[in-house]
């Protein structure tokens, strides 16, 4: 068992309070940081994020809640993002390039860096000039608010550098959580985000009123898209039924509660792209990795029709029945 | 458009039913054999289906409802068969070898004969002597409910000789059914066997409290288990994300109706194989398919998890919690 790691974790959403709940698991020292002091004070006080998965008990034992980034980062040996990509630029807009060096980057972000289309761990070797071989990403199937349950559930966790793969699967792993190191960095990174477009793919179906048989061919043709994608942006050996692939993208298109199917169903419903995103109240990740996902494949040209879709609808507000008449010739 | 084909459907159940709809939205003649007198008179007299599927409207210019099994075979050219496996052989005791010479034969029957532990087309190669060529099998994902609503839906149909998998699909082919051809007869027939035991497994980590994040490991474990058999008993090349494989798992695995998936919701809530099936007043496929997929297995050796977890549930009786808990040890 490892103990008494200096870890970081960035982010005080679902998904950095899961990581923070799982990771207390062992003995660590961990240095989260929230964005909102009072919400570093309300945890002090009362042992309980007050606005996500607000059931989960904080250990302040071994939890520092903080907001102070620079802090937070220079205790660390290995620091977790896990904040919406959209927001990591600027969240670390005054960090110090060198404040990363000879630390362990840990992406739990699922998304791209909307203006750059760029993936979260070639943002951190672009900008901060990490060597890849430091840069790890997490991939699921896993909803936060499963974890908050202790519901058993699984991780895959990616670095080129095997070795540290493996080390921060021990770091992860834990009564209820399982996790497995594998180099396929870009692999679940690109499926990450490429299962949120599909999922919205799964929603607008849903909205428009077709059934479980369509769904179930629906996202057997997502999976050959996906498989497609990652073979012509990262060509290597791999298994695309494996659960960081195919489990991410069937938690999340057969979820109910996928943010990005609400949207979806929203908009195959007849929402306008606009109202949707006002009446949920937040953008769904999918909204801009279509575009990414849409501007790398210009040069790459994979056969896309479900991301093609998706992009029509979003982008050029094609209309959803027309398009999804058109992707139902198309599947198989 | 193919016309004019003179079809057998044998069966009174709602795929047998769904099956007779999608075959006369083209102008083919069918002869629908069910085995109730009772059934057969109410359909000539109301043109519904009293039992199944009872919304669809048979239209009787196209549909000859008949109890007499020899009758409707031979004036038939393509004969499909649409009941449980179980009563396969019951079913056809009394017909004669020769009257199903020269017809070609089409199982839409997604199950093994329980005692002799062979697939539909086996067992009418073995039989009654047809030639493989002229054995085809029907694949989903397609629940008969969403055929009845004309929800879209695909099917894919597979001979050893493709030219008569495309004329079924012409056959099968129409306004809300898209069918599409190929030559993996075993690899249908075995998948669709194998899904059936998988979506209890499904079941009993429901039945257990497990949650979306298992399921959804559960079922890409279950994708990479169906793809080692199929390797296994014939190996060839084939895409197991296709939605005849993979999408036809997924329609069972997540829906609430599968009668397999609330078989195993049973077990793993406590009750005992017996009184799981007389609540549900019938017996789920899949604890048949179990048996025989693990009796064929004694030779072929496949590592299964999955089915070999079933098995000692449903066949040992051993408890549902314990063989989860070492099932969730194995998955990644």
């Amino acid at each position: 068992m490892i103990e008494n790691k200096k870890i970081a974790v960035i982010g005080g959403g679902s998904w950095a309070t899961a990581i923070v709940k799982i990771l207390s698991e062992n003995n660590n020292t961990l240095n989260w940081w929230l964005r909102n002091t009072d919400d570093v004070n309300y945890i002090l006080q009362y042992k309980h994020n007050p606005r996500y998965l607000s059931d989960v008990e904080i250990d302040l034992n071994k939890i520092k809640p903080n907001n102070n980034l620079d802090e937070v980062i220079s205790n660390s040996d290995i620091v977790v993002f896990a904040i919406p990509a959209a927001f990591l630029p600027s969240a670390l807009e005054k960090t110090k390039k060198e404040s990363l060096n000879n630390k362990l980057i840990v992406s739990a972000i699922k998304g791209m860096i909307p203006d750059e289309h760029v993936v979260i761990t070639d943002y951190f070797t672009n900008h901060f000039k990490i060597p890849a071989e430091q840069v790890a990403v997490v991939g699921g199937p896993c909803h936060a608010e499963e974890v908050a349950m202790e519901k058993q559930s699984y991780l895959t966790i990616a670095c080129s550098e095997i070795k540290n793969a493996e080390l921060l699967c021990e770091l992860f792993s834990c009564r209820f959580i399982k996790a497995s190191p594998i180099t396929d960095v870009y692999g679940v990174e690109y499926s990450a985000v490429m299962k949120n477009i599909q999922a919205i793919a799964c929603g607008i179906a849903h909205g428009l009123g077709y059934g479980d048989n369509f769904q179930s061919v629906l996202v057997s043709n997502a999976l050959q898209e996906m498989s497609r994608f990652l073979d012509a942006i990262s060509p290597m050996k791999r298994d695309i039924c494996a659960s960081v692939y195919a489990g991410d993208l069937l938690v999340t298109a057969y979820s109910q509660f996928s943010r990005n199917r609400t949207f979806g169903n929203m908009l195959g419903r007849g929402y306008s792209v606009k109202s949707a995103q006002i009446e949920m109240n937040m953008i769904a990740e999918g909204y801009f990795a279509v575009k990414s996902i849409n501007e790398i494949n210009k040069k790459l040209k994979v056969e896309m029709p479900i991301t093609s879709t998706v992009y029509h609808i979003i982008y050029d507000r094609n209309s959803p029945m027309l398009e999804m008449r058109l992707l139902k010739e198309q599947l198989i």
